[in-house]
């Protein structure tokens, strides 16, 4: 068998790579291990619980409406121990470069990435540097790992009947301004990628309530996200499609070009399941933070499995696992 | 200015890279950071000290002799841990693959970082998968960071006037065992690559004494390692050539080739400067272990500058800093 691009789209065809992974022996050093599948792992070291994440960035365009590779790259480490209720600490940063990148696009990345780190107080303490020859990389990849320390854990398999899920704000923007503007499309207002470090805003969204699961919608969207946390957790989970907040812009490029927004990476947002009780003032922490101005309260947890949208014409159907991210490179 | 392959290489032209970075402002979590460049970070996290360190693995042919890209990118992390003193807890994995690429060499793969993995007592505890379209990458890359603990601290430029260095193996056979195999080259017996977890020899010679010094000579070799340890300690370095333990294997590829032996990869070996008179306990540690059935007492520390080669002949040369490691893609 052979790896095709839905192999690394975050969807369900991407199981079949960490299917293999999962074949480690050793996957847990004491807490929450490769085993399950979370944003990050969590390890005890001495009194401390220690976050550790990482992911590859591979965007394309490296430059894209509100932001750029180097941004990307730094948002989606934190962001990722930050959904572990994790409070990022420091990161590293994996530089692989073809032959003939410019240095100017180099130091443009990086100050993108000193932006961001300096933005939410994280340091970028170690890294490597590689070169491939001219024609075996396309331009540059940025691995980042991270990590955070962690006295509430929160999983994303911790969701409870009752629970009322949060979205902290636009759906789609990412994939979408990625699309835009690799293919030079435009939609009425410009969409502007919502990269973001997101630890501060979740930080002030757990002193304000009880919440029991997290996951940033990255590849594979918001459907991919919530569907994960629903089986995960076993439980159903019910969207009302109103309350979904989608930019006109978006909306329009989705109905032009055929693909659901609810499918496309996010990289500055997070789905949240909380507290019924807590939601509101969940909520207010959320829209208070430059970063969740357009969060909405657009479910709720019941008993059953999967995940079921009501739609806006009063009718039901189920939102699916995508197979993978529709935009391929996005992030 | 455009990036060469010797901008990757880990010699002097790396630092035009590295200086780059150097400008995020943000830098160190508390203990020792980026500032330092040394193998990894220390970051202070509870009670504990933490190690920190990432490589990414872009080594071809994928499978050579001794090893293959899933083996070194373990090994590549764990070292570096274990360079700073530390005991290596956990890594991370991230694939990034080119579409066409096959399961199989995944399968291939992923057992053998599970062999290096087990053999050290490491978990892979998270990790991330992208695919790039056929054409954008040469087949895979590998990026691991890994996190650990350390008591006593070991840093590069730790080294003391009075020192015994120590090699802790035969120098160049993982760089000549690569470029003999792409090459398809045959120099008598073959040559086999080094790589291998250092870890638990590591803490066996830590336990036998007090060593000053660490480094493992990857990139640049022997000359790139020993030259960055006097730098930044601030000392000489007199090295005897005839202590030097280089296989006749590597010796007659050297020659063929040009190479100088002193300049290439290893993937399992380590330089030391110990406390002279804690030297032959230390010798003795690492004998007594399979990685270090070869070590040796190669030179000493004085006050002054730069390495000297106490030569066979009875001359002196200097050893330099390689303006990069003459095989592109050691590692
Ligand atoms: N190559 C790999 N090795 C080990 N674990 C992996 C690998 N690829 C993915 N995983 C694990 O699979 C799970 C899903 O990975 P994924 O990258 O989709 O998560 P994410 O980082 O939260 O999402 P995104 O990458 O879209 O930001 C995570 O728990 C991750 O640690
Ligand atoms: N892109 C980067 N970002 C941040 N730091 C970097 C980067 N590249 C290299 N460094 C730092 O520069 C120093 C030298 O890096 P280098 O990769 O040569 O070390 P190493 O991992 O010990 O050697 P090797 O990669 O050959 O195994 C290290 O301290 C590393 O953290
Ligand atoms: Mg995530
Ligand atoms: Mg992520
Ligand atoms: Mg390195
Ligand atoms: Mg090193
Ligand atoms: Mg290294
Ligand atoms: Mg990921």
């Amino acid at each position: 068998m052979k790896v095709t691009l839905m192999h690394g789209a975050g969807g369900e065809v991407m199981g079949e790579v960490i299917d293999i992974v999962s074949k480690i022996t050793n996957k847990n050093a004491g807490g929450i291990g490769l085993e399950s599948l979370d944003d990050g792992a969590v390890i005890p070291i001495g009194n401390s619980q220690v976050v550790f994440t990482t992911d590859s960035h591979i965007v394309r365009p490296l430059f894209f409406p509100g932001g750029d590779i180097g941004r990307i790259s730094v948002c989606g480490t934190i962001n990722d121990i930050a959904m572990m209720g994790g409070k990022p600490i420091a990161i590293s940063c994996g530089l692989v470069l073809e032959e003939g990148f410019e240095f100017e696009d180099i130091n443009r990345i990086v100050a993108s990435m000193n932006d961001a780190l300096n933005e939410s107080g994280v340091a970028l303490v170690t890294g490597d540097t590689k070169v491939m020859e001219k024609g075996s990389l396309d331009k540059v990849m940025i691995n980042t790992a991270g990590i955070g320390v962690v006295e509430t854990v929160v999983r994303d398999c911790g969701l409870q009947v009752g629970d009322v899920i949060i979205v902290s704000g636009t759906l789609g923007d990412h994939g979408f301004a990625v699309l835009a503007s690799r293919e030079g499309f435009e939609f009425g207002d410009q969409i502007i990628s919502d990269v973001a470090p997101l630890s501060g805003m979740v930080q002030e969204a757990m002193k304000a309530g009880c919440i029991h699961a997290m996951k940033d919608p990255t590849r594979g969207g918001f459907a991919s996200a919530i569907n994960e946390m629903a089986r995960k957790s076993d439980v159903q989970v019910r969207i009302s499609e109103e309350a979904l907040p989608i930019r006109s812009a978006v909306k329009s490029a989705s109905m032009l070009l055929g693909i659901d927004p609810l499918e496309v990476a996010n990289e500055g947002k997070v789905v949240m399941g909380v507290k019924a009780e807590d939601a509101e003032k969940i909520l207010d922490a959320l829209k208070s933070h430059k970063y969740g101005k357009d969060a909405a309260i657009v479910g709720r947890v019941v008993s059953g499995k999967g995940v079921i949208m009501e739609t806006a014409a009063g009718g039901e159907r189920f939102i699916e696992t995508p197979l993978g991210d529709p935009v391929p490179r996005v992030c």
